[in-house]
């Protein structure tokens, strides 16, 4: 369920009661709902924003940028604590969370003003969690929060929407030691579903139509999973 | 909407039939469903199964093959069209479909017998395509349908179901051009929409409960995208 009707957000801004007077239009929140924020604007209302005429580029980012304004790839390298794959203008970095995306998910669209970008949440796990926590002073649901993003991926086209906070709610449903209908062991069969949920819930707020906050409903995945569970170790993965 | 009550599936059964009825305890299909079929019983329809006592593995397949029975590791390389990571028993290879996966998508859980492998449909698109005349043929219903799988991702924990065949339906939604609220212009946004609409069918079906189909309701992506759209040219990416 998209909830329409939230306000552009400014910084300062007490998301949690956009997102509970949205959900108040549409019915009201329920105990276990998944409450699904897009980045964008917890970011804005957390002030990480950065007015582009502040950044003086570094001749490295004037280097890389391929025809993107320098001083957002300065912004996109502050940002980064590796370069993961460099193709001007295309730049994927490691974010200091430790998310592997493009630019370090600095973004210029959807800003609160032409010549600023907006950076990821400082901690979005913390983000979520003060959002579950306010959600349920102001209105008695206890409900789960995931902050998300469109993230890309290797070798398929398109970007899906990912949960980078979580509160609240299992994120990774652990299969492992379970057996199928014949008998065989699910050996490491771990499923993503704060993810599956946040792509869900992007199905349903889109990029231009201004819903920025959708409930999924139904599920029962009450838990304490973080967004930062959901980051492979550099040790484990192949591709870093 | 999970689909409840579909039998145990064999070589030359009519899984169309199978999720019409399923669907039919559920109230109907109706025009515009996306109706998302597991991978694993349509190839079991299709005789997409190896029995492993009729596989001489390689030299090269038991050396790789880390714990895992080499037979299955043979079928594996069968299946595959280059080797993209190699940490045995980890093995993450190029199919001849062009999907990046674990294993060429070669699975031992859930098949029919013990003793035997699961392969990827040969054309899941076709597979899906198959599945959508023959619900129109059954129930009258203009339907899409997704072929699903589970897949890995470098960098982040966890498996999320995507589409490896589709009929019916748009699989990219292309935003670039588009504007956000702010005017500014979304160069290069493109969502995998049928990428998202499984991992959400996914929540409701699991791999443990039997549920392995789903129905998703209310969406308007009508269209004629295919399972390979979904596969980014080996040319543009940056991580094979």
């Amino acid at each position: 369920m998209g909830l329409e009707g939230l306000p552009e957000v400014r910084e300062g801004d007490d998301v949690a009661r956009f997102v509970a007077d949205a959900a108040e239009r549409a019915g009201g929140l329920e105990d276990d709902d998944v409450v699904v924020v897009a980045q964008k604007v917890v970011s804005k209302a957390e002030g990480r924003v950065v007015e582009l005429a502040s950044v003086r580029p570094s001749r490295f980012a004037e280097q890389i940028s391929g025809g993107r304004d320098p001083r957002q790839t300065e912004v996109i390298l502050g940002e980064s604590e590796r370069i993961v794959r460099l193709r001007p203008p295309l730049l994927i970095s490691e974010t200091r969370h430790g998310f592997v995306c493009a630019s370090a998910g600095v973004d210029a669209s959807n800003a609160p003003a032409p010549e600023t970008v907006v950076l990821l949440p400082a901690d979005p796990d913390d983000s979520a969690e003060r959002l579950r926590a306010r959600l349920h002073e102001l209105t008695g649901r206890t409900v789960a929060v995931l902050v998300s993003d469109s993230f890309g991926r290797p070798w398929r086209q398109g970007t899906t929407d990912v949960a980078i906070g979580a509160a609240g709610l299992q994120v990774l449903l652990d299969l492992t030691g379970e057996r199928d209908a014949t008998g065989y062991e699910l050996h490491a069969t771990t499923i993503a579903v704060a993810d599956e949920i946040a792509g869900a819930a992007e199905l349903v707020m889109g990029k231009t139509a201004g819903v920025a906050a959708a409930i999924v409903r139904g599920l029962s995945l009450a838990g304490t999973g973080k967004g930062k569970d959901l980051i492979m170790d550099a040790g484990r993965d192949l591709f870093r």
